[in-house]
């Protein structure tokens, strides 16, 4: 395809989808469930051939020279497909967000005035490498009443363009619109330029991906976007803190799941919490974490014997992702509240503390999506808030901050019922 | 300045703003109260200096050849700056949103689980002509806890820097950080294109102003945007409407005050309430108001004997703010529908009906931020519907839609007490 008609092919799209999204905003929960429940069933029964067209990318990908972790990533098997089909279950199972009065408010006219969750309209999403992100972001968008339309990376392009088919099937099977999920049939870079200006029809972009991808898509949509950038959580120990509490909390945020965007990078500790270090150090460096510290944490573990690394302050701002932490001392509580504020994503930050005056400085004062007093990072999930399935967790402050899910995905509207009220 | 100064002095204010925005988000209610109280009791002391310096805007808006009516939203006199200080204490008056518990979640784990409204952070706000938004937009943002970069256009230029004074003044005089409340000393296009790309410092940009700038700012921005477009609002009368009603909200919605977003300029009829339309149209007739009628609201008129111009499509696209509406007629509710969806701007349209059918059909099918069951248009506006002052109508679905007041200028941050929970 050249570029024009790449143009008049997400133009089309783009439309469709909108005419598709005004359809789905008021169809019943019911149908909605029962093309969920299709779904889940037909991805099982056609692993075999999603496995097929998985080996097409797997193929492709020695050629790209993938990565052996994008191509774990990559790869289908009958165990994760069975994953992917319980979790379209679980959304199934969802309560919908859609027609829910939010508020009820007292205009001073007095006619009745509600506010009502409604869906956004087309919600496209941009992704990479992972294929099971065309069936978990589909079935939320449509759970949530909304058009989807999807663009996924080229290592997954078979998988993706096969899943989307049984999507597709499905919606016809159940009588809902076929253009209510659509994947971009190209993973040409000017398919994407093209989306992004479709700002008369679609109404949020969500990119999930790399740093790259999130960049290229800020600084070229005109449609709003929610981000999910990088997680750089910090736990921090305050004079005081239960130092059980301190080391359990420690080792479950940074060890238990390094590899997440909710996994501490950061630890502070309060001068006068100093004696806790060499314990929490000793703790941190039987699980095979890389300490890195900075004069002050380096001062007080030199006499530990541990191994330690020079962090500097480029250190404190990194999403590792790793088993490393990087370690610093405050003089109180106001200094770790900055040095969060400053070196921070926004994401999720932890106080272990027994001091009242101390917790409130912290939650108050650290401006990050969610904000923990003695527990671990860890919990920044949707489920593990009681929201279901999440679509990504937003460090952005507009419209969803933190775990997105269903609720997020909707905006609403204000419903008048009047007698005949004019002003 | 040249463009290397402006870009240092802009990311110089943002950088502050940020900062001061730490501050503000934890700014006791009495002390944001204490600064409005007084720059109102300021704003009136200060009214001759302030008509001075609105002298000089009007010298030279004779040399830009600014039209009357733009001369006349530009013109400063003691009743303007009564009205605008009143507007401070309104706002002075108003709950503090910050801190206010949104939601109490129920986590599975168990732990304490609150989302909490807190400021936004940094808000910049983009204006044309009038100086009063100057006012209007600081103390709206610094009642919700944030701060705000003010860019003024050139029209108003030196009142906009004597109202900043006046704000500065007062935030030194009640202990608030200057740089809480800061205006662009220059009305340079680059300025506003440096500022669009302050997306580290910067959380939320809301344009005030035409069609040209908010397109602009929408297409150079990295920060997200909340639009205020225009209001292409409807009027749908419903077979069996009541006539009565059907005309008083009719010439309330599109007479009262026809140059504001929320007046109708499409009247829609169903064609079983065709024996209205004579007695509707002359009634706006009488009011002054021109009637474009498309072909088959012309056949219904011809026999009237009223002047009637011919409507094309394009007129139902059309945000005329002036005694002009285009009429059209449909077979039922659901074209009705079909038409405000493609025609209409989603800011608000109404239903005159006694059907429930109907107006079930039409309340849920139409897809717009406020829509009316037997009421004027006319109420979508913060005051009207409880909210109090607001900072404009948002054409938007992300963050905020509809009326957009201090609850709308917040977002919000997941707090957790626990007990020593890990994962």
């Amino acid at each position: 395809m050249d570029s024009d008609q790449i143009t008049d092919l997400v133009e089309d799209i783009a439309k469709r989808a909108r005419k598709a999204s005004l359809e789905l905003a008021t169809l019943p929960t019911e149908t909605k469930n029962r093309f969920l429940l299709q779904l889940a069933d037909r991805l099982v029964e056609e692993s075999g051939a999603i496995i097929e067209a998985n080996a097409l990318d797997l193929e492709a990908a020695q050629a790209l020279e993938l990565s052996e972790p994008m191509i774990e990533r990559l790869t289908f098997n009958p165990e994760r497909i069975e994953a992917m089909a319980e979790g379209v279950r679980q959304v199934a199972a969802l309560p919908d967000p859609v027609g829910a009065e939010i508020e009820r408010l007292a205009p001073p006219k007095g006619f009745d005035l509600r506010k009502i969750r409604v869906p956004m309209g087309v919600i496209g999403i941009i992704y990479e490498s992972r294929p099971n992100v065309t069936i978990d972001c589909a079935v939320l968008c449509l759970k949530s009443g909304n058009a989807s339309i999807l663009r996924g990376g080229k290592e997954a392009f078979h998988s993706n363009m096969k899943l989307a088919e049984i999507i597709r099937e499905c919606l016809s099977a159940t009588g809902i619109c076929e253009d209510a999920v659509q994947l971009i049939p190209t993973t040409d870079r000017w398919a994407l330029s093209v989306l992004l200006k479709q700002d008369e029809t679609v109404h949020c972009i969500i990119p999930r991906g790399g740093e790259n991808l999130i960049r290229f898509t800020v600084e070229n949509s005109r449609i709003p976007v929610i981000k999910h950038y990088t997680g750089v959580c910090s736990l921090y120990i305050d004079a005081g803190a239960d130092p059980e509490m301190a080391e359990s909390i420690l080792i479950n945020a940074k060890c238990q799941r390094p590899s997440v965007c909710n996994a501490v990078e950061n630890l502070i500790l309060h001068q006068d919490a100093a004696e806790l270090l060499p314990g929490l150090a000793k703790a941190l460096h039987d699980q095979g974490v890389e300490l890195r510290v900075d004069e002050k944490a380096k001062a007080l573990l030199l006499a530990s014997g541990l191994p330690l690394t020079d962090a500097n302050d480029e250190d404190f701002f990194t999403e590792y992702n790793d088993l490393i932490i990087s370690i610093t001392v405050v003089a109180d509580t106001n200094e770790a509240v900055q040095f969060i504020n400053t070196h921070g994503s926004g994401h999720s930050d932890a106080i272990v503390s027994r001091n009242t005056e101390s917790v409130a400085l912290f939650l108050n004062g650290v401006d990050s999506a969610t904000v923990y007093h003695n527990a671990s990072t860890r919990f920044t999930d949707g489920f593990e808030f009681g929201l279901g399935a999440e679509i990504g967790i937003s460090t952005d402050r507009l419209h969803a901050r933190g775990p997105m899910g269903l609720n997020e995905l909707c905006t609403y509207k204000y419903v008048i019922h009047g007698k005949g009220e004019i002003k």
